[in-house]
C-alpha cells in the first residue's frame, strides 16, 4: 500500500467543523480561529517499550495516544478542537490499522476533536499529537497560580495504573477483578476534559498527572511559589488495593504513580461548593487532599500525622 | 541529568512575541491570534535511517527537523510563528544536545519562530515538529487552485539534495566540489517563506518540493483536476551536474529527486512579472518549467519534444 493510500484510506475522514478552512491533504490545514478565544497548544511523543509495551493492543494505543493529549487541554480548562497526528510504522498492516484508526476516530469525534494534519513514515512504532483546544479569551488553569490557603483537589482515583504496571512487571500479583479494573485505568484513561472545563470560573491552577501526583503537584508549587501539606489517606483510590497491597505500596502508587490522567487542582476554599457543583455537572468525583502552604514544601502525612517519605518522587523521562 | 533540567537548560530560551500568553513550561502553550488572520498547521516526524544518516551532525539535524516544517508554511504563503518540537533520544549528551539546540534556535531565530512546546523521551533518535503559521484572512496558496494555462514555476535549483544522496550510496560518484553544493542543498535546504509571501496574492497553486517534482506537482494536478505539459531541460538545477552525470541520471533526480524543499507554484501568464518581482524581492530565483494542461496528465518532455518516462515517481515514505 502507497503511503497516500494509507492517508486517505484511513485517516481522511468526514469532518463537520466551521472552522476549518482546510483539511487534511495540503501541506497545512487552515483553521480560522474564532473570536474572543485563545488557543492552547501541546504536543506528545509515545514510544514502543517506553510509553506502551510492545504487544499492545492497536485499540488500546490508539486511545492512550490521543487520550493523553486531550488529557493536557483538560488540565488547562480548555476545550480540544483539533489534532495532529504523526505515526512510524513497520510496515502498514490492514487489521491493525483499521483497529487503531476506528478507536482514535471513536474518541476523537466523542470529544468533538477533528485531524487536520500529521506525517506518516516507516519506523518502529513512534507516535507524536500535537493539540490544539480554545480557551475562553484571558481564562486559563496555570500552573503558576496556585494561591496560600487553596484547597487541593484531585479527580477521579489515582494510583490505578501504576498498580497494573506494576502487576505487569511481576513486582506485584493482584487478584484478577482488581487487575482488571486498574488495567482499564492504564490503558483507558479518561481525559477529564468536563470537569476542566466546569472548574475553570472557580480554580486557580491544575494540572494533569501523567507521571505522579506528587511530582505534578510539584510542578504547581514550583511554578506558583508555594508549598503544600497533603493527606495520603485522603488520596482518592481503589479502595481493594489496600486489602491486596501493602501500605507503603498503595501510598507510592497514589502518589508517585503515574499515567492515570487525572487532574490535580487547586481552588480557593470560599469555591468550594462551586467546585463540588462543577464535579457533578461534569459527572466525575473530586476529593481534597490537602491545602496550598507557605513553606515552599510539599509535606505529605499519614492519618496519624506521620510524615512519609516516597522512594521516588515519580516517573522521570530519562531516569 | 533529569528530564525537566534538560528541557529547562536547551529549550527555554528568551523570547519576545507579544501572542504567546503562555510559553513552554504548563500542560501547553497559550496564543492569541491575530485578529484577521488564519492559522496554518502543519506536522512532520523524521526518523533514524529513513530521513537522516545515522551520523548526522546534530547541527545539521536540528536544521532539517524544523526547515522541512517551516518549509510547508512557504508553501501556503504563511509566516510561520511558532512550533513544538518532541525528540527521542537514547540518552542526554552535553555536547550532542547543545550542537542541536543551537542550530534549532538559530535557524528559529532566522524565521523569528518561537518554540512554544513539545516533548522529550527517551528512544532511537525520533523528532517530530508541528509548527503553526499566520495568513491574511481567507488568502492561501492552496493544491487545488491550479487553474488551465496557469504557468508552473520552480525556485531555486532541484536535484542537487538527490545527487548528494545518491553519492551517499554509492550509486554515482560526484568530483568532492560538486559534492560539496549538493550536499550542502541536502542538509541546509532553505525553507522559501520570503518567496511564498511574496507570492501569496498572485500565484495560484503551491507546494514544497519534499518528494520529488514530479510526484509534488501531481498532488497540485489532482487536487486541482488539471494536467501539466513540463519541459525537463528547463528545471533549473546545478549546471555541472549534465558534466558529470548521465542525461537521463539528471533528469531522475531533478524530476524525482526530493529533499530540496523548493517551491514548485502555477500563476495566470498575466502575472508573469509579478511573480519576477516578487521573486527578486524575496531575493530568490524562480524559473518557468511549463503550463497547466486541461489533459488530466503529466506530460514531461525533453528539448526536442520527446516524452520523458520516469523510472519512479518520487519518494514513497513506505516504499
Amino acid at each position: 500500500m502507497k503511503e497516500f493510500d494509507f492517508i486517505r484510506q484511513y485517516l481522511y475522514r468526514q469532518q463537520n467543523d466551521k472552522n476549518i478552512l482546510l483539511g487534511i491533504g495540503d501541506d497545512a490545514a487552515i483553521i480560522r480561529p474564532q473570536p474572543k478565544h485563545d488557543l492552547c497548544f501541546s504536543s506528545d511523543m509515545l514510544i514502543k517499550n517506553r510509553h506502551f509495551f510492545a504487544d499492545v493492543a492497536p485499540a488500546d494505543l490508539a486511545h492512550k495516544v490521543l487520550a493523553v493529549n486531550i488529557s493536557d487541554m483538560a488540565a488547562m480548562g480548555a476545550t480540544p478542537r483539533w489534532v495532529l497526528l504523526s505515526v512510524a510504522l513497520p510496515q502498514l498492516e490492514k487489521t491493525w490499522l483499521t483497529e487503531f484508526s476506528d478507536q482514535f476516530f471513536s474518541l476523537a469525534k466523542q470529544f468533538d476533536i477533528t485531524l487536520i494534519g500529521g506525517d506518516t513514515t516507516k519506523g518502529d512504532f513512534a507516535f507524536n499529537v500535537t493539540i490544539i483546544g480554545e480557551l475562553p479569551e484571558g481564562q486559563a488553569l496555570r500552573r503558576d497560580a496556585a494561591q496560600v490557603d487553596d484547597d487541593i483537589w484531585v479527580s477521579g482515583r489515582v494510583g490505578l495504573a501504576a498498580a497494573a504496571l506494576n502487576h505487569h512487571w511481576g513486582k506485584v500479583i493482584l487478584p484478577p477483578n482488581i487487575f482488571d479494573i486498574c488495567e482499564q485505568s492504564r490503558l483507558r484513561p479518561i481525559p477529564r476534559v468536563a470537569l476542566g472545563k466546569a472548574i475553570l470560573p472557580f480554580a486557580h491552577a491544575a494540572q494533569d498527572i501523567s507521571d505522579g501526583l506528587a511530582q505534578d503537584l510539584g510542578h504547581i508549587l514550583k511554578a506558583s511559589g508555594v508549598g503544600a501539606d497533603i493527606f495520603t489517606d485522603y488520596l482518592p483510590t481503589l479502595p481493594a488495593l489496600y486489602d491486596v497491597l501493602e501500605k507503603p505500596l498503595v501510598y507510592d502508587y497514589t502518589l508517585a504513580g503515574g499515567d492515570d490522567y487525572e487532574l490535580v487542582f487547586t481552588a480557593p476554599e470560599a469555591s468550594r461548593n462551586n467546585i463540588l457543583q462543577a464535579a457533578e455537572a461534569s459527572h466525575t468525583s473530586v476529593t481534597r487532599i490537602g491545602k496550598i502552604t507557605q513553606s515552599r514544601h510539599l509535606n505529605i502525612f499519614d492519618t496519624n500525622g506521620v510524615q512519609i517519605q516516597l522512594n521516588s518522587l515519580g516517573f522521570d523521562h530519562f531516569g
